[in-house]
C-alpha cells in the first residue's frame, strides 16, 4: 500500500495554523510525567500568538482541577478556561435536555461536579430508590471509578429497563493506560456493554465526536472571530479519537508518536484503520 | 415501562422556539405528496417570524435542485438557501482537508457537482486508472445511483486496498422508501458495507452526525447572532437520525408520525432505542 | 407481514418426535418454581419411551449438582446423565486442545471444577502471577460469580495482552432473570466486553453455538444408534439461543412462552429477529 | 507478546492424526494453479492410511464439479464422495427444516442445485412474485454471481419485509480473492448487508460454524467409527474460518501460509485476532 505521510518536525508543522487543539494525556504528558520538551514549544507557540487549547476525553475533574494537575507536572501557564473536557460539554447537554429531575450517575463525587453545575440534582445510582423512579431525570455515566461494578451496572440496567428517561455518556474511551503496559476499562467500555445489552442508544461525548471542537472553536471565536475549523491544527495520540474526530470537522489534524500509538506500529495502524492524519511528528516536544 | 410522552399538536409546541429546523422527507412531503397541511403550517410560522432551515441526507440534489423539488410538489416559499443537505457538509469537507487529486465517487453526475462544488476533479470509479493511482486524493459514497453495484463496488474495494486516501460518505441513511411499502438500500448500507469488509472507518456526514445541524446554526446566526441549540426545535420522522441528532446537539425535538415512524409502532420503538424525544406530533400540519 | 404460527398444545407437538431436548430456565422452573403441568407432562413422555436431555447455558453447576436442584424444587427423575451444560462442552474443548498449563479462570470455584474435570490445574485470575504468564495454558470465562469486577476485568484484559493462549467462553448469554422483574449481567456479557475492547475473537460454548447439540445428539445415539437432527424436538423459551441454534443443527424448534420470551410480545420479536420456530406453545405444561 | 509457535514442516504434523481435514483453496490451490508439492503430500498421505476430507466454504458448486475441478488442475484422486461444501450442509438444512413451499435465492442456477437436491422448488429472487409470497418458503444466499445486485438486493430486502420465512446464508465468507491482487465480495457480505439493515438473524453454513466439521466426521465415521475431534487435524488458510471453527470443534488446527494469511503478517494476525492454531506450516507442500 501507498504510504501518505512523512515525519514531521511539530515546530515546522505547526506555523502554518493560528489556532492549535491539544490532546492532554499522552501529548502534553504521559505516565512518566511531562513529554521532553513540551513546555518549551507551548512558550514558543504562545509567543508567536498562537491561540491554544486543550481538549481532554475526561470527565473525571473539572477543567480547573485539569489544569492544576498540568501545573503540578509543570506546566504552569495552561488556565482553566483554555482547558474543555468531555465533562464540559455533558454539562452543556444536561442544561439544555433535562428541565427537572434528578440524574443518576456512575461515577465519582467530583465527577458529579459536572451535573451539580448544570443546575441539577446528582445521586449515584447505588442511592436511587426504586420506588421513586419518576424522580430519575436522566441516567449519567461520568467516570469509571467511585462506584462498585459488581452491584451498580446491574442496578444501572434495572433502573433502565423501568425507565425512559436519556442517558448520556461523558467518555467514550475504551480503555486508559495505567503504567508503560497496563490498561484499565475506561467509561466508554462499561456504557457500551450497557448499551448492547439494553440494545439501546445512548447520547455520547468526548472525541471523535464533535461536540468538543465546536466548544473549543466557540471559545476561540471570541478573540478571533473569524475563525473556522480550516485554522486549526488538531494534535493527538490516537487515531480513533483525536484523529477521526479532527478530520471528521475539517480541522488538519498531526498523529504524535509520545502515547497511544507507537513509533513501530503508526503506519500500519494508519492503513488498517483508514484513519489518516495530515501530519505525523514524534512529540510535540520535537 | 414509564413513558414520557403524550401526543402534542405542532402549532402548541412551535412557539416556544424562535428557529425550527425541518427534515424534508417524511415530514414536509411523503410517496403521496405533500403533507396535509404542510404549507399552511410554513406559512403560519413565517408570518410568526420563525426562522426556518430544512436539513436533509441527500446528496444526490443539490439545495437548488431540492428546493425546485419542494416547489414542484406545492411548497413554493423555501429558498435554497435556508436548504442543507448532507453533500453541502460533505463539500465542506473536501474543501478543507482534500488539496489536490481527483476524488473517485459512487454516485450520479448531478451528486458529483458536490465535489467540483469544492474546487476538486471529480471522475467516477468506474473510469479510475488502477496504474495511475497516485492521482486519487480521495473517495467518496455519493449516492446509490449512477454506478453499477456488481462492479463498481469490488473495483472501490480493491482501490481503497491499494491507496491510502480520506473516505468520506455524504449520507449515512441505510434503507429509503420507494412506494408505501417498498424500500431500497441507501448510500449509507454500501459505505457501511466497504467499512466492514476493509476493517475501517470512513468519514461519515448527514444526520445523526452533528456538521449538519452546526451549518444551520451558522446559517441563522447570520440574521440571529446569539442563537444557540436551546433556542431550535428539530423536526423530524426518524429517532435514529433526526431525533439522537438533535438531542445530542442540544435541541428540542419533535418527531412527527408522518414518515418512518408509524403511529402504532412509536412507542415501542422510542422504548426500545432509547432514543427519546421532547415531542411526539402526528404531523406538521395538525 | 404474515404471520406464520398458531399457538399449539405441547402434548400435542411432542407426540412425532421420539426425542425432546429441553432448555431448564424458563422452561422447566422459573422463578416461581417448577412450571405448572411439567411433572405430569415429563411423566407422560417418559412413559410413552421418548429420549429427554436437558440443555442449560450454564457453567456454574456440574451436571449432579444441576440435577439436584431441578430435584429441589420437585423434578426428581432426571439424572445427571441426562443434563448437559454448557461447562461440560467446555471441558470438552479444554481436554482436546489444551495440553498443558493452567488454566486462569473468571467465575466460582464450583464452575472451576469443568476445568479440573478436564484434568487440568485452575487458577483464579486473581492469584495469576505476572513474572510467570508462561505458566498459562488457557483463560476460561466460567461464571458471573466468584471474582472482583472492579478489579478482575482489567487483570484479565492486561493478561491478555500479554498471552497468546486461547480462551474460552462457557456461556455466552447475556443477561439473566434474578427476579420477576430484574436481570444481571451473565458470563458472556463480560467476555464480549473483553473482545471488544482486545478486538479478538474467542471461542464460544453454550447455545447458539451447536456443541451442545451434538453432544445431546451422541448420548441419545447411544440408545437410539440412527439418531438424527429430523428426530429431535428442541425446546426453549429463548429465541436468539434455543430456537436459533436449534433451527441451525436442524431440529424443529418450540418456544415456550412461560420464560424470557412473553406471551404479549412473542409475534413481534419473532418478526423483528427473523428467527422462527416451527411451534409456539404456552408452556410444557399445557 | 509472547508467540507461542514455530514454523513446522507439513509432513511431520500430519503424522500424527489419522484424519486430515483440508481447506482447498489457499492450501490446496490457488489462483495460480496446484500449490507446489500438494500432489506428492496427497500420495504420501494416501498410502499411510490416512482418511482425507476437503472442506469448502462454497456453495456455487456440486462436491463433483468441485471434484472435477481439482483433476483439472492436476489432483486427480479426490472423489466427489471426499468433499463436503458448504452447499452440501445448507440443502441438509433444507431438507430437514422447510418442509413445502419455493426457495427463492440469490445465485446461479448451478448453485440452485443444492435446493432441488433437497427436494424443493427453486425461484430466483428476481422471478418472485409478490401477490403470491404465500408460496415462499425459505429465502437462499447461495453465491456471489447469477443476479443482479442492483436490482435483485433490493427485491429480496422487500419479500424479507413481508415475509416471515427461514432465511439461510450457503457462505459467510465476506471476500474472495479474484487474482493476486484483488478480491470481490462473496455471499457472506451481502447476507450481513440484508441481516443488517433487516435487525433479523440469518442461519449460517460454511466454516467456522461446525456443522461441515460434523458432516466430515460423520463421513469419516463410516470407516472407522470411533472416531473423534481429537483424531483430526484441520488444515486451512484462513484464521477466521478454518482454525476459529476448528478449534472450535475441538480438532488440532495447522495454518498454511499458502493462501489468505502471509508469512510476513502471520504472527501479527494471530496476536491481533487471538485465533491461535497448533501448527504453522509454509504449505502442505513442504
Amino acid at each position: 500500500m501507498r504510504s501518505k505521510y512523512t515525519i514531521s518536525q511539530f515546530a515546522d508543522i505547526a506555523e502554518a495554523y493560528p489556532v492549535i487543539f491539544f490532546d492532554s494525556y499522552g501529548v502534553l504528558r504521559n505516565h512518566r510525567g511531562l513529554i521532553p520538551g513540551a513546555v518549551e514549544t507551548m512558550d514558543r507557540l504562545r509567543k508567536s500568538g498562537k491561540h491554544i487549547r486543550v481538549l481532554t476525553n475526561n470527565a473525571a475533574r473539572s477543567p480547573a482541577m485539569a489544569a492544576e494537575r498540568l501545573a503540578y507536572y509543570g506546566m504552569k501557564d495552561i488556565p482553566a478556561s483554555e482547558i474543555i473536557t468531555s465533562g464540559a460539554t455533558t454539562r452543556h447537554f444536561l442544561e439544555q435536555k433535562v428541565k427537572h429531575g434528578k440524574v443518576a450517575y456512575l461515577g465519582t463525587a467530583t465527577s458529579a461536579e459536572y451535573i451539580i453545575g448544570a443546575g441539577l440534582e446528582a445521586i449515584p445510582i447505588s442511592e436511587v430508590d426504586f420506588e421513586r423512579l419518576d424522580e430519575i431525570g436522566a441516567v449519567a455515566f461520568l467516570d469509571d471509578e467511585g462506584y462498585d461494578m459488581n452491584v451498580d451496572i446491574n442496578l444501572l440496567i434495572n433502573i433502565l429497563r423501568r425507565c425512559q428517561v436519556p442517558v448520556v455518556v461523558a467518555n467514550t474511551d475504551l480503555l486508559y493506560p495505567t503504567t508503560a503496559n497496563d490498561v484499565a476499562l475506561a467509561t466508554g467500555s462499561v456504557a457500551r456493554l450497557a448499551e448492547y445489552v439494553l440494545g439501546r442508544k445512548f447520547v455520547k461525548f468526548g472525541k471523535p465526536a464533535t461536540q468538543m471542537f465546536q466548544m473549543g472553536l466557540d471559545s476561540v471565536a471570541l478573540d478571533m472571530p473569524e475563525v473556522c475549523p480550516g485554522d486549526i491544527l488538531m494534535v493527538g495520540d490516537t487515531l480513533h479519537t483525536d484523529i477521526l474526530g479532527g478530520n471528521t470537522y475539517g480541522m488538519a489534524t498531526a498523529l504524535v508518536l509520545s502515547g497511544n500509538t507507537r513509533p513501530e506500529s503508526a503506519e500500519l495502524e494508519i492503513e488498517a484503520s483508514g484513519i489518516i492524519p495530515d501530519y505525523v511528528c514524534p512529540s510535540i516536544g520535537q
